[in-house]
């Protein structure tokens, strides 16, 4: 009996991440009470956005100038590289404030079942950045997961005669972690990995 | 670095309920991510929604007829009327195929420290629809929380004399539910309530 356009609204949440049917339900129910104006500047908000932004032909960051903020910034360290899965992944790194080089973004992770291959983690994009742009060293920072893991291998082999230093992020336990809540990988790879506790 | 368009985004969507920051920046990442005319036709939803729906001037429930399927309905029962605190309510009722009568939103429940009055819960609307259809049974299918047991108190003292029939929705444990996660009030009640397990 709700019909129409609250069901067309609906169906259009629920194409959003983590939204399932009662969510979306619940968020439609919530947008048509609110007051008219709100409602119409977050649907308006969206069309803005999404008209916005695009991939850096660069880089491959999400971003509304073309190119990116960093890749117009000659202020930025030239000679590492920072990859990693997606946008927001460089912007938590740029939180942490450890990193002053360059970025660039798969867009997604090696999953050949998924029909996820070379041209959709943009790998040809990459081999166009760093022909462009030399670097010393490449820091996969990448999540250590089943497509993580094949997607830092492929990498590693077909860059190794490239690129002087090729890092990854570090495996360990998390901090505020419980030890036992670890799995047994990262446990091993902790413990091989373990270092000096004086500093 | 992402602002304009996106923080706008950002905030907008922060408004609906349970979307705090992070799952702020996660949507407004996705729908950015997203087919241009996807997001475009969320963006149009929310906008047509939001102008598509009102509150029947009878039943005060989110309609986009006036007035709503229901109150449009004379097949339904006019001399059994269910009051609840909102829409969606009234639909999870609907689903229930339990009830057959008319609904009337409140839309808040009493709650004077809030400032959540009678103009708040509409109840010179609910005195309209009395006059004008009187019934023999008032369900109020109202939640039994703090303000609820407020709201139901008071429509029980106001409508006793016009109404034959005033009942509540049945409190006890709940299906599925562990005994031991019941509050006091709940057990005590479900004590006191206890009916013959033969049928």
């Amino acid at each position: 009996m709700l019909s129409g356009s609250f069901e067309e609204l609906k169906q259009g949440l629920k194409k959003l991440p983590g939204i399932g049917e009662k969510t979306a339900t619940r968020l439609a129910m919530y947008l048509i009470r609110m007051e008219r104006k709100d409602a119409e500047t977050i649907g308006e908000a969206i069309i803005k956005a999404v008209n916005s932004y695009s991939n850096c032909p660069v880089c491959n960051i999400l971003t509304d100038t073309e190119p990116c903020v960093f890749c117009q910034d000659t202020q930025r360290e030239q000679q590492i590289l920072c990859v990693v899965e997606d946008t927001q992944d460089a912007y938590l790194i740029e939180d942490t404030h450890e990193f002053k080089g360059r970025y660039f973004i798969l867009g997604n992770l090696l999953s050949p079942m998924d029909g996820i291959g070379l041209d959709e983690i943009n790998y040809p994009l990459l081999q166009d950045f760093l022909a462009a742009n030399p670097v010393e060293e490449l820091i996969l920072a990448i999540s250590p997961s089943v497509e993580g893991e094949s997607t830092i291998n492929f990498l590693v082999n077909q860059l190794a005669d490239n690129v002087k230093t090729i890092t990854r992020l570090s495996t360990g336990l998390p901090f505020g972690g419980d030890m036992e809540y670890a799995t047994s990988r990262t446990l091993t790879t902790a413990f091989k990995r373990r270092y000096s506790a004086y500093k």
